[in-house]
C-alpha cells in the first residue's frame, strides 16, 4: 500500500459522495461472496432432523438474501443502483456452521461485490433469527468476497 | 439441548410463519450486538490519516446502520415490526479491524437483538464499501449479541 | 344501503384523507382473507411432481405474502401503519387452483383485513410468477375477506 | 403440456433462484393486465353519486397501482428490477364491478407482465380499501394478462 | 439562546444518535406544516383550466404527500418510527403559488412535525414534477411548522 | 405561454399517467438544484461551535439527501426509475441559513432535476430535524433547479 491510495467515496474535503461511474464501460460483472453462521453442533442436528426434510428454514433465508441483493443501493448509502441479471444463493451444512454462498451477475458500469456480500449477510441474519430460539451463542463470521469477474 | 427444542418460526408442517406475540407483555427491552470488519493494518493507518480527522467514513456507516435497524422487519422475513426508542452505534479502531457496537432499546412484545445485529451488519457492509478501493482482503466477522435485557 | 352511507376516505370536498382513528380503542383484531390462483390441471400435476416434494414454490410465495402484509400501509395509500402480532399463510392444492389463506392478528385501533387481502394478493402474484413459464392462462380470483374479528 | 416443462425459478435441487437473463436481448416489451373488483350495484351507484364527479377514489387507486408497478421486484422475490418507460391505468365502471386495466412498457431483457398484474392487484386492493366502509362483500377477481408484446 | 443549548442528536463526541425517547410519555400530538410552490401566474391559470375541473394534479400530490408522511422515519435518519392516526393535506390556489397544508396526528412519545414537514415537501415536489413541462421557473418555499400541539 | 401548453402527466381525460419515454434517446443528463434552510444566526454559531468541527450534522444530512435521490421514483408517483451515475451534495454556511447544493448525473431517457430537487429537500428536512431542538423558527426555502444539462 502506497501513499497514493485513496478512499474513493471521499472528496478532497473528506465529504462522502457517490463516485462518478459515468465514464466506466457497461460490461459483464459477476461476484461471489461467502460467509458462515457459526452455531452449536446440536443446532445443526436439530435442523437436519426438524427443519431440512420439509421445513422452510433455508428457503426463507434464501429469499431474504435475494430480496436484500436487490435492495443493496437502498441499504448501503454510496452504492449505485444496478440492474441485476442473476442471483443464486446456496447453503452448505457443516458440523458447526451453515455456510452461505451468494453469486450475483449483471452488465453494468460498476461491480456487484457489495450486492453479493449483502445477500450473504442478510441470509445469515435470517438464519440467525430462525435458529435463535434453540441456540443463544451463534455468530456471523468470515463474510468476504471469493471471486470478482469483469469481462 | 433436549429433544424438546423447537424452531419457533416453523409450524407443525414445517412451514414458516410469523410467531404470535399477542400474549407477550409490552416491556422494556434492550440489546447490544457487536462485530468486526477485519482489514489490513495499512487500511487502519490510512483511515486515521485521511478519513478520520474530518472524513465522513464512520459517520456514513453509522447512519447506514441506524437506517437498517429501522428496516429490520422489512429485511428479515419473520421479524415483527417494532417501535424503536433508541439506537446507538459506536466504532473502535483496532490495529487490524474496526469494531462496531450497536445498541437498540424499545418497549415491545418481542426483543430487539435482530435489530442490533442488523445495525452491526449493515454498518460493517458500508465500511467495507468505503474501504474496498484500498483493501481487497477485508472480511466481516464475529457479529454476535453481547447483551439482551428485558425488564 | 341507505343514502347515509359514505366513503370514509373522502372528506366533504371529495378529497382523499387518512381517516382519523385517534378515538378508536386499541383492541385485539384478526382477519382472514382467501383467494385462488386458477391454473391448468397439468400445472397442479407438475407442481406436485417437481416442486412440492422438495421445491421452494409454496415457501417463496409464503414469504412474499408475509413481507407484503408488513408493507400494506406502504402499498395502500390510505391505510394506517399497524403493529402486527401474527401472520400465517396456508396453501391448498386443488385440481385446477391453488387456494391461499392469510390470517393476520394485531392489537390496534383499526382492523387488518387490508393486510390479510394484501398477503393473499402478493402470494398469488408470486405463485403466478413462478408458474408462468409452464402455464400462460392463469388468473387470480375470488380474493375476499373470510372472517374479521374484534374483541 | 409435456414432461419437459419446467419451473424456471427452481434449480436442479428445487431451490429458488433468480433466472439468469444475461443472454436475453434488450427489446421493446409491453404487457396489459386486467382485473375486476366485484361489488354491490349500490356501491357503483354511490361511487357515481358521491365519489366520481369530484372525488379522488379512482385517482388514489391509479397512483397506488402506478407506484406498485415500480416496486414489483421488491414485492415478488424472483422478479428482476427493470426500467419502466410507461405506465397507464384505466378504470371502467360496470353495473356490479370496477374493471381495471394496467399497461406497462419497457425495453428490457425480460417482460413486464408481472408489473402489469401487480399494478392491477394493488389498484384493486386500494379501491377495496376505499369502498369497504359501504360494502362488506367485495372480491377481487379475474386478474390476468390480456396481451404481451415483444419486438 | 444561551450556551446551554445543544443539538439533541449529537452525543458527547459529536456522533449522531437516535435520541432515547423511552422516558417520554405517550400523549396526543398533532402538527401542521405549510409551504408553497411558487410558480407563474399563467401556470395557475392553466391548472384551473385544464387540470382542476377533472384532472388529477392535486390528487396525485396529496397521495404522494400522505405516503411520504408514513415514510418519514425511512427518509430522515434520526427520526423515530411512529404510529400515525390521521393525515390531512390541503391545497389553496393563489395567484402565483399553490399553498400546501399538511396536518398529522398521533399518540406517541415524540412529536410529528417532521412528518408534517415531509408531507408538505413531497407534495410540493410532486406538484413541481407535474407542472415542470409548462413552467421552468418554479421554486418550493416557506416550508415551516405552523402549529404543534401536545396534550 | 400559449394555449398549446399541456401538463405532460395528464391524459386526454385528465387522468394521471407516467409519460412514455420509450422514444427518447439515452443521453448524458445532469441537474443541479439548490435550496436553503433559513435559521437564526445563533443556530449557525452553535453549529460552528458544537457540530461542525467534529459533529456529524452535515454528514447525516448529506447521506439522507443521497439516499433520497436514489428513492425519487418511489416518492414522486409519476417519476421514472433511473440509473444514477453520480450524486454530490454540498453545504455552505451563511449568516442565517445553510445553503444546500445537489448535483445528479446519469445517462438516461429522461432528466434528473426531480432527483436533484429531492436530494436538496430531504437534506434540508434532515438539517431541520437535527437543529429543531435549538431553533423553533426555521423554514426551508428557495428550492429550485440551478442548471439542467443534456448532451
Amino acid at each position: 500500500m502506497t501513499a497514493k491510495k485513496k478512499f474513493s467515496h471521499l472528496d478532497a474535503k473528506g465529504a462522502a459522495s457517490m463516485v462518478d461511474v459515468g465514464q466506466k464501460g457497461v460490461v459483464f460483472r459477476r461476484a461471489t461472496a461467502r460467509g458462515r453462521l457459526l452455531c452449536a453442533a446440536s443446532t445443526i442436528r436439530l435442523l437436519k432432523e426438524q427443519a431440512l426434510p420439509k421445513g422452510d428454514v433455508l428457503g426463507v433465508a434464501r429469499i431474504a438474501g435475494i430480496q436484500a441483493v436487490k435492495r443493496t443501493a437502498d441499504l448501503i448509502p454510496l452504492c449505485h443502483p444496478l440492474p441485476i441479471h442473476q442471483i443464486k444463493i446456496d447453503f452448505k451444512m457443516m458440523s458447526r456452521a451453515i455456510e452461505i454462498d451468494c453469486t450475483v451477475a449483471t452488465e453494468a458500469k460498476t461491480g456487484v461485490e457489495m450486492e453479493a456480500l449483502t445477500g450473504v449477510a442478510v441470509a445469515a441474519l435470517t438464519l440467525y433469527d430462525m435458529c435463535k430460539a434453540v441456540d443463544k451463542g451463534m455468530r456471523i463470521s468470515d463474510v468476504r468476497v471469493m471471486e470478482k469477474i469483469k469481462r
